[in-house]
């Protein structure tokens, strides 16, 4: 029978207890639970509420319950609800009265919002750990690459030369921005909701700056009602994944594109490929395209949880148990994600000749050749005009710009002189592109040292965060 | 190794194996996979491209496989990539040569997409069957409370009173929809690809018809890049699962407004019901609320994989492993929902005598006045206009319309007579809805009857369509 | 002042009015809304609930009205909630007392529902239309360009050379099942709700089976509050829409990708191109781009919807307010993507050339080089590993099959004959996958034949729905 | 034509043209778009690259156009495609050969990049407001309401009785939460783009920290490529309206819940209400439900983002069109919310008799019936047990705890005494709930100070950042 049976003539339908289960899902949260009936217990003692002798056979009784489900020995009892049950009931088993007594000014509802915060933030404190890691690889690949020139990219059309460096940085910058997120949810989990029992608060004198403390919150939550129905951190959570998984897409694709027989640009190791059941000679970029669609899988997280907690009156409602599943998926996903493209990153053969003999193609110069006008004085929108005419008549000609006589350009404008296509090697092109976050040479210089800085601004911030979690079960 | 290791010179690393293992999901499908590879053993012996003999042998070691699998004793191999590839070894272990000849004019793409919609039909009848099921219970209870009265409610406000049942067979009819929209991804599940190989079909000289008619299917698809690449019956799927959890929402948030103090309506049978760690009375409608609160779940699931769909080229791309899990989520979790839904109507306690005395407050019979003048001859429009007149007069004088004068009444309007509340109680407004589909009397018998002759005609197609599945494993 | 003023001593505060105003977005049913107030009007009269002469001002002033707004000639007054309020306040203005008897035994609820399956029911028509079109576009091109060689891809990886008509024809059948949804929805949307008043239907004698024939409705709804408050025809749109864009999103994405300098399998005409503001010689495909992107839009209108109508109690809610507009913006959208895609699909130039010489880089034979084996007897599992290894040794010495030795292919199986390689240009390779289905020749002649079959079943069925839409308004 | 046509042949076909408008949407961006060009104009003058008398015809044009566009008497040409166009055009048929030199050293891609950022920043300040003063209202309307005693619902079952305050002040702090959001985003929001031209930089030596001063933005971004693909502020923006109109849903889910009849909790002012057209008595809380179904349309608006920026390769790519309308709508929506939520919650009449009277039914004494007994020694737990089967003896009796005997109260627990039920009124039950959040008293006392100290916080970062916006337009 459940722990609340007092009050009821029959026990709930063998269906309904399944569909209401959630301790397949929530026995991944025991340590966070324990840690919370630690510090619970701790604080019940020391406000005199229950003896210090029960506080110890609590204590013993609990980190003798971790050390079983820690070592893979503890008996998980299919009938017990939720995880919360399950420690309490082998609590009371073991230790006796003392066990029964751990409740006391306490309900599941502040219960699970502790332990679930405890967890997000264990949670999100690795996925940055992952991302910063992510971001290294990236940024060691930059460096190592400098130098090679590739065909820069708009609507996936040749626009101007670009160095892959600058290209990979664009995905340092998005991971930085997930990085603030991922903190952002962290410090959105940061509150101590314990203390707030059912929803109202409680007649007990608990001293819930004392529980905040030893569970490494950095304040109690000002509301109970409010405690005990938040999971805006799991939205956070939820959505600082999503956009993660969003960049992780966007790579994806790109590292897709350019394992093309086609593009030819990158080929990934064969530890980050695989093959086909019926033509042996494929060699299959998968674990870009697995990362690719299960962004849809992450995004399906978040948005199942918006539409869970809309409209939901105060306080707690069980719509919210439905709560950690997604969140858990969802940081598990993007968790391997990110270790699955830094494997490919840190892997790939970066085919230089590949990507420089493309960059020059399609007319990347173009825009010079416009800047040299404007330059001449012609204003920019009409020197626009006059190279897009000379485009048009090369790509009739089949002739490349470098193709053309003196005399021919001139008959698109007088302004032009021999010196046109000085420097607009696709090297060249780049190099001058000088302005700070611009494809130059010594502006992506630049550009790596400050994201060197950053990551180590970065490391720092989590080491710092690291510090502030639960320290009661001597782990 | 995998199978398809010939032209690689490293295995995958460990972390992208994890990230790209399909086994902990496929493996449901693995009755479905050994259909499809019996039914492609078959048809390669008759079309002389296996000898009898293998065929033997390939039958029998399959159907062996199928045994220990069903009983449990099969030993999985986690390095398996998939279901697909879990069978072939152990086959080629246990039968050798012939076990390797069975993929010959196969493709793994050809055979997922095969199994995925073999078992995808299977899902959808099932889930055809828990409608089925569902409707008869609120039929049941729809006829069982036939001429309880209850306040119709539009915005949650009292508009006109209604029969109980009337407004339970609303929900009849949404799940009637519901039933169509399987039958629908039933049929569009309903095709068989096997035979499309990897993308662009195969040299051998293949029966398509034989297999189609072997495994169930009602044709072969007719374009063998749109076979492997095509997920619409997936999503078809996670659509009528949507919907139909969209309408349990609703019927369970009615169940948790009907369960308050407030309320009072119907009272949930402990079977359904659970209680609460602090508060000793607490008596909730958690199966409801999670019913509700699971919804987002399954919208989350077709946004996922319309989101994993989107954009990808032609034809086979990895990121259509992705299709399954959710799919098979949704079709779970709306099979559970609609037997806990079920079995909260089943038993749960309708409380006649607090609806009905809910039903006559609220000037629920204020459109039967506005109709009464306007029969006298005042234009509908003006008669609406003097009868919010009178309720407003009412409200600030705390009455109903039954505690005013003849002459108060005619202060309003000189067409009131004294016999204009005639027949205005609740059952007696009720019963005047005479039109069809209203909720008099007459018109909802009419209304039991067609549900029952619906859901009649709804059997038999279930029936039919169950006689369409794969039968080659003698089950 | 509205027309339910009379028990309201205060109007509704300005800001309020605009957050709710419908009538931007549903003044677009007006001709709908008209259509089902003269079915409504002439119903009253032939059940001598008005008299014919009120019958006759009614019909009379509500076609004047529409006139006024078919030729934009109409006043709107933004003071009026909806378009309901909108043409019934005219209505009394120009008629009197008639008008102000129009809406006896209705309700603005089942009025809407009305309003919307009619506007619905137009809407999937003009997209069936639009369906059936861009597959007419399809269809050509594939004829057009039969014999057209290209390299067919999984994963983007160069799979088995397919005819380009073979690829086409994949995205026809796509679109035949957005065809069969598109159908689906309209076959949803057409029940007929009028005459459900308010939600439990009225005590007048209306004869529904009336309003149904004059407007084109196949049944009346069974049960009046499932009229009032089920929108999930409108659902149904969304899905078919949702599913559809999918698909165009797809074959976007290869469109872009086929555009690319790289793969140069296509040029899109200039007028469906766009150029940049700064680099002279780009030429964008915008519109695969943009179709590719509004995809996203049309989701979030389907999930805006299941959104909404998650948990809402029966009957009518004025969260349904918003079903509307979303619906309309993605039929919209679809609406204008299937042209777009049409338009770049009837003008594209294919280079053909470009796309042959791709079609027999990456090994493209390897699967009939072991099909050859297997033919030999070598189970085809382990030819697949023969010409695995063949496939990388080819690659170490960057070599195609066709420059190996006799001597050479028999180091790695004494199978191997001097005819191995015979018929293994990308034409042949296709041609021999004569399975239905596949890509050989005659296959795909075959399927032309039934992809025209089936879009002329499609039309005629389209004709057939197009003869089944209201006709009281003369029109 | 347009400004880039100088390579093309043919105009873009009018379907299309229409497909791809941009200007219907970001026109709204006019004058965030010439702030951008002002600045522009002067950095380039600053430079250099442009003579003082070009810059100064620059700017005048610019500010005559903006003044037109104030005023409404701009004439807008819809075949301009976008706000960018539109606006250079007209200056260079304004200012001729200066104007078509301002686009030197920019591309419309940072140009859209600069403009949406300050727009977006705009709308956030915008919301940020319109947040604070919704909270001003809650907080007013918990002080006004102070001491009012209500029922608190866990599973909308009572649970145990809070003060109204509390319960309002819960929403206080979920909406302070989603001003960090607002926040978060605006900050995100906050990074110059300027300079980054179309995806590469420009050979211009342009001076970006300057632009950055003038534009009011706190650093220029670091990535050129970056630069013009990152939306992610738009994704952070319209997350945070998503998150909030998720607890406005569940606001006015209490609204309209708390207005039954069956609760009369509130009444809604008649200028937050509606009526219907066919009940005469109907009084509707319309905007709450308006506001509960728009929530479904913001989530939409996110979802809709999220996937148009799934798999997008860099660097600009026209899905990102795609980007500008739904923060727009979600903004817009999310405003017009918190005005209507704020106006509900500032004229509602709070029923504090209704609320009290059904603060005592359903047991709420129950838990510290069970605290007595823990208090006297009997482990919670059994003490929890004792008060369930007490409250079961009740029911079937249909009794509450207060009508039992000493004696009866006795044969459950011999640890009863008649002070049992002492100060156990809901007024009583409430005060005792003393601990930090609860809903005690002076708890909610000091709750009170703390929302209304940190509203002044809020406040002062508000005007903190309005000050670091564009200033060059003399606004």
């Amino acid at each position: 029978m459940a722990l609340w049976s007092g009050r009821f003539e029959q026990g709930v339908s063998e269906g309904a207890q399944r569909f209401g289960a959630s301790l397949p899902v929530d026995r991944a949260m025991y340590a966070q639970d324990i840690a919370g009936s630690i510090a619970h217990a701790r604080m019940l003692g020391r406000q005199g509420i229950l003896d210090a002798a029960d506080v110890e056979r609590i204590e013993k009784g609990l980190l003798n319950i971790k050390r079983q489900m820690d070592e893979g020995t503890f008996v998980w009892d299919l009938n017990d609800e939720d995880i919360h049950m399950a420690v309490e009931s082998q609590l009371i088993r073991d230790v006796g009265a003392a066990g029964a007594r751990l409740h006391t000014g306490r309900s599941r509802n502040d219960q699970v919002a502790t332990d679930t915060r405890l967890y997000a933030k264990e949670l999100l404190l690795s996925l940055v750990d992952g991302n910063d890691a992510l971001r290294k690889v990236i940024l060691t690949s930059a460096r190592t690459n400098f130098g090679v020139i590739m065909p820069g990219y708009t609507h996936l059309q040749h626009a101007q030369p670009v160095l892959f460096s600058h290209h990979l940085l664009a995905y340092f910058w998005m991971l930085t921005r997930d990085h603030v997120r991922l903190v952002a949810a962290w410090r959105s989990a940061d509150a101590n909701p314990l203390g707030s029992a059912a929803l109202a608060g409680t007649t007990y004198p608990l001293d819930r700056a004392y529980t905040t403390e030893l569970l490494g919150f950095s304040h109690p939550i000002p509301n109970s009602m409010d405690a005990v129905s938040d999971r805006d951190y799991l939205l956070d959570l939820l959505y600082a994944c999503s956009v993660s998984m969003m960049h992780l897409s966007r790579l994806c694709e790109e590292i897709i594109t350019w394992s093309t027989t086609e593009f030819g640009f990158i080929t990934l190791s064969d530890a980050y490929s695989t093959g086909s059941s019926i033509m042996p000679q494929k060699k299959n970029p998968d674990f870009a395209e697995l990362t690719r669609g299960k962004t849809g899988r992450v995004y399906g997280d978040l948005m199942g949880l918006l539409t869970t907690l809309k409209s939901l009156p105060l306080a707690y409602d069980k719509d919210l148990q439905e709560c950690k599943e997604g969140a858990i998926d969802a940081a598990g996903t993007l968790q391997d994600a990110m270790a699955c493209v830094g494997g490919m990153v840190a892997t790939w053969q970066v085919n230089a000749d590949a990507m420089r003999a493309q960059a020059s193609r399609g007319f990347t110069a173009a825009t010079d050749v416009a800047d040299y006008l404007a330059r001449r004085g012609l204003p920019f929108r009409d020197a626009h005009e006059v190279v897009g005419e000379l485009v048009l008549y090369c790509e009739r000609r089949r002739k490349g710009l470098e193709d053309l006589t003196l005399k021919e350009l001139r008959s698109f404008s007088p302004l032009f002189d021999d010196d046109v296509l000085e420097g607009l090697d696709p090297e060249g092109i780049a190099r001058a592109r000088t302005t700070y976050g611009g494809t130059g040479h010594e502006a992506v210089k630049t550009q790596l040292r400050e994201a060197a800085r950053q990551l180590g601004r970065d490391r720092r911030q989590a080491s710092s965060l690291r510090g502030r979690m639960p320290n009661v079960t001597g782990d």
